[in-house]
């Protein structure tokens, strides 16, 4: 599997505020008040179904912010397929605490192995071509970079993480600027050298402009499988090719078949369900 | 509809951050590298499907955040029901700021109006029952104020914001406290007369003993509708009721016609698909 | 005594600001000029008047930020009476680092300490009544979830921590609103089932206008110990009752007496007195 | 008077946090639900005593970030000198952003005037004689540039505004130092020719070592008139001379008749009782 | 010229904490004190030597966060080529206003022009061939972005802005991975595609490891010209060329004449010696 | 040497700052691919030139806000002479943390030591006369702090460290408040006692009304060595003398032969090349 873990700087920082949005002001005052201080308890997460997880750090984060005495014990790894049942980590430590921060490391963990686990299902389904599923800008607000990261746990690659790490023009750019290979050239001329270039096409007589200007990649957005053929053998290895544009778990088999390189769903990051988990006390 | 606008210190501070994260540190190169500085253009989010809208105000903070010389104009506001093809907004300015802060702008409107398109079909299953969905701590990370607007935005009704607000005794809490009556003790001795108390059951048993204690409302978790009938029926109208656990679209009739006061139904915030908006050139 | 420790991450973070504050660009340049960089100390903090403790948490993080090493040993623990002289604290270190943290420690410590050992006087003279003494939201700019921990340290009970936790329709809002009934109809459409409702009324005639509607509580302002008597006749343990509006420690018997649930002091926060406390080298 | 206004870098960082605090997440619900969005108010910030205003400002900005259309006109300065019934301020606007500020601007501005009221107490007390009431680092911690405004509003000197920016050797620093010339060497030999270096001695023949060594000023810490008189006369103007230590409303004069050039008061900030403002509804 | 403009967002961070830094809690009590505060003055900021300018988003936004009233009209616009005595920018408005704010701006205007100014000098040695100036990661700590945009405003080309956004394999990493091929294929394997892959070699020998690989582009280090143009005929084209390691104003000529793409030189960043830049009052 | 350590929360927040800025969204993508997660490595930072040390517990904060299991152990101090080739610190641990740790750590390092080396050599320049080396306000914005105690390590003194800490009266605001008199009247009324006042004087004239009125230091400005001389017997020890205007490492030593008390030099700080240091790897 891939192997990028999460920045620990960004993972302190979005704990630490979401912990934050959760204790206000007063703090978990019905923990406080049912449960003595010193009380320890011992309790497991466990999965609720089956799944792939991701975002095992941000969980252990926010009970080690909360108190450092809790002792988080993760039973498997991120990336991990998981079965209903299966126990992904072990917290023990002062029942408080554990309690306190239950719920925004399962808010965490939930989201993120949702992410996982659907991004599975999709390369699951071209996992016999060549097609690799990469996610999109449409990302929680906030969590960019731990879904990104949940992308990858489920098998996914990572397409630009912001506005300022690589160039995509897309229709609008186009628009405004004129034509392709105005667009184009207004980038390489601006642009570093370490600054991959793609570019968005509906047609494929676009697609020939692109291919006479040259790019890294393209990006050939709501075409049919039998138009994506097509636009693979035009581009003929010279760019990377990108299909895109409402492909879901129906349609992309017949996608990747079609012999693009990667296939990009914003679904991954903007429409997966949570993955249930649970924690249960075993002593407390 | 409901009339609880949002904090405008929590959107401008989500905005800025999410902007950061969107933009890093070089920018939207391909909109600098493309578009002359002082080009117009002029826009319309349209929607691309039916649904509920929510989030206007994070969308034009966005803009307005990148430039001032954007304008924003709503059309609709939020809690309207929308269908595809509707105008949601107009924005007019410089093309550069208008593309940059497009992406920013529609992952909130998007994610929060498809939170509020949610709420709005379960809120339309129970609309011939007294009993009101509400929403519960199962929110995203950092994203929780504006998802409690979103359900309100549905038609739903907001439970406590946070562990602070007011009390809810879950199943950990009363085994770890003993019994519900020293849990439900503890807590009264504990907390302000400001504070409402929330207590969950999984049991009749339970139930009568917090009739016996007393408390604000009662949790009455993972029960089938003659059960919850029957609960209903023991309360008497001395405390709030509200059902809860793994209730979706199919069930949720059938729950709310048992005659509680509350569903509460996590989904609403950690698994509701996006709602498809579009960003579209009109002048540029 | 209560049992509501205060939220360890808003320690944190102000009094990372308070020694943000106090130590500037430079740092403690007196200190670090006079006093060799290795050189050991243990201090005691010591009471110089009787009073109640409140605050220990924020004084020990302040020697904790300022140098890991530094040990900080409570003596006594928060919402514990002393005398003048009594040991509150040792602490034992590298001498830099205690002094260079000591005012800050000592400011959020006296503060403290002056508003659990005023709430405390409040406290005792109504220990006779059933009423209970509470706090109000005029406590001190960003340090309000200290101040009302401070006032359960006193014996006291919190009011509201905030204008979102909890309703409480004021004079002003009446006026607007335009009367008892429309305010009160309008917020019950709006607010979860889980926030609670006050009402603040003048008059017994408004009093009766509120018992028509329906409240949580209500807030008795500004009458005397005759009017509240009746007042609470009126009431009949429908509502909470609290008076409140200019009670000092001199009237605060009479108005316990009257037979309220509840007593608010803005005098808790806004005007305690100090308490003065002494931090003295005993080895060093 | 003075005419150092508040750095509003500062003033802005604080009223957004002290927003924060109060609004919480979901907002000023009360007044959401009880008036309408767009209904207009008008009101009026009276002193319901005399005193000294100071933080003007604040109050202003209190109103101005919460909603840019509130317009806040202050009738008087800080510094002014009220007296029961003045009118302070004018504030007109939309309702709903003017109640949803008021207690923040309120806390404020109550705080701060209440400083500088108790401020101008001392200074009046001591007007007949040369000597300037200064304040001390017994502030309140995070409000400390506010509250040293307010003592030069109350007609008070500011003395150091933290540990760096200026050197007071305390009688910890000469234990461990080993002697005070020890101390004063060291310093002098650290520290920057723009550090301003003033030193506390509890005796005479204390005094009479930092005499030899020299310093900007000295601290003459809990000394009685007659014996900062002889203090005084054994200085002869070679160095500041400031007593300190418990002086109080009935004490300073006789201090200030003994001809010292500064008088610190920690009470000006640690235990000054607040100014009681009110916010009253004009029109609306 | 380039057409990157600076992300506003990032200007306003930056220039409020060199604000928060330079005024510290009292702020500016010189200007306060002499000059009185509605006096209007106007001031120029003048190149006191040739150089190119950079950097003047960050000078107005200096003035503009003091000061709403202050006007900056800038003369000239970064990336331009001045003398001794060109008028850079006006500046009108309260005197105080524009003398507090007055040293932010020019250390962000002057430190910034001083590397525009510098890459100039090497851009301007290389001018008749076809290599490049760019940056590295040697950058001032927290001015990363703004120092970039400096060496684009020289005519230098930007490297990568961080370790995040394309990758670079140095020696260590060759060593740590085993070889130049493991290298490579580790990272192909794991990195997105819209990632560009730059590797280090030192040597011929490993050039060739890295030709049989494939790499986006390869960073000759410390090779002289002779070695350099052997590299870049070995290469021929595919891939593209970095020269590195210890190149100055005397070498950079040979260097760029021997073929290479890109030089990449640190000193445009580490050690630029400011532009002097002096703002003068021409009415106040 | 000095012993004024560095405020340990301002090293803890600008070198987190820093890393955030090198790490990005998605971290050292480079090293993640290409180094095993639990590999060992020890690695030296050595120095490639003579020069003095100054910001290890910069670059030791940088590995331990990375990663808690890396060792640094310094080998020299701040304040060091070093030669080419000396081992200035030991890293040993993980090699992922430790090299995506290393270019913050190294750009702090190098950068502050570059400072450092170039106050020493004016330092050794002054070396047998009275006149002190101190820095002005023209440092790199945000690194203030770290600057002047760079400073210090190079054998230089600070002047004042913001606009808040000491008075210095220029030319300008002498303009605005009409006279040299008028300027150090109102200052003198305003700013407290514990606050130094220089003030700037370009001419013999204007120092005579400057030792009319008095002040605690004179900057002479832009004076050749005679006027200097003749300055000084002017002042004849009533005020500390500090000259200053484009002095540099040939002219630095006539001036202080001229008698004055301090020479400042903004190159110090604002155009010190970086001191080249390498980090190489020893075992990994």
């Amino acid at each position: 599997m891939h192997d990028l873990p999460l920045n620990p700087l960004l993972v302190q920082d979005a704990v630490a505020r979401a912990l934050a949005e959760d204790l206000g002001r007063a703090g978990d005052i019905t923990t406080m008040a049912c449960i003595p201080a010193g009380r320890p308890a011992e309790l497991v997460i466990a999965s609720r179904g089956p799944g792939v997880i991701a975002g095992l750090s941000l969980a252990e984060e926010a009970f080690r912010q909360i108190d450092g005495q809790v002792r988080f014990e993760a039973k498997v790894a991120d990336g991990a397929k998981v079965e209903r049942g299966t126990v992904v980590a072990r917290v023990a430590g002062p029942a408080r605490s554990i309690l306190s921060a239950e719920r925004v490391a399962l808010n965490f963990l939930g989201r993120l192995s949702g992410v996982a686990s659907l991004t599975a299902r999709y390369v699951e389904r071209v996992a016999h071509t060549k097609a690799r599923i990469v996610d999109t800008r449409k990302t929680t607000p906030l969590l960019r970079a731990f879904e990104k990261h949940a992308v990858r746990c489920g098998g996914g690659m990572n397409h630009r993480f912001g506005l300022d790490d690589a160039v995509l023009i897309k229709d609008n750019h186009i628009a405004v600027a004129g034509s392709i290979a105005a667009a184009l050239r207004a980038v390489k001329a601006t642009v570093g050298h370490m600054v991959k270039i793609e570019i968005e096409v509906d047609t494929l007589a676009q697609l020939a402009e692109v291919i006479d200007e040259g790019a890294d990649a393209v990006l050939l957005d709501n075409m049919g499988p039998d138009v994506l053929r097509e636009a693979v053998a035009m581009i003929d290895r010279r760019m990377l090719t990108e299909a895109s544009g409402g492909i879901n778990l129906d349609t992309v088999k017949a996608i990747a078949e079609a012999g693009v390189d990667m296939i990009s769903v914003g679904a991954l990051t903007h429409s997966a369900p949570v993955m249930d988990l649970g924690l249960d006390v075993t002593v407390g």
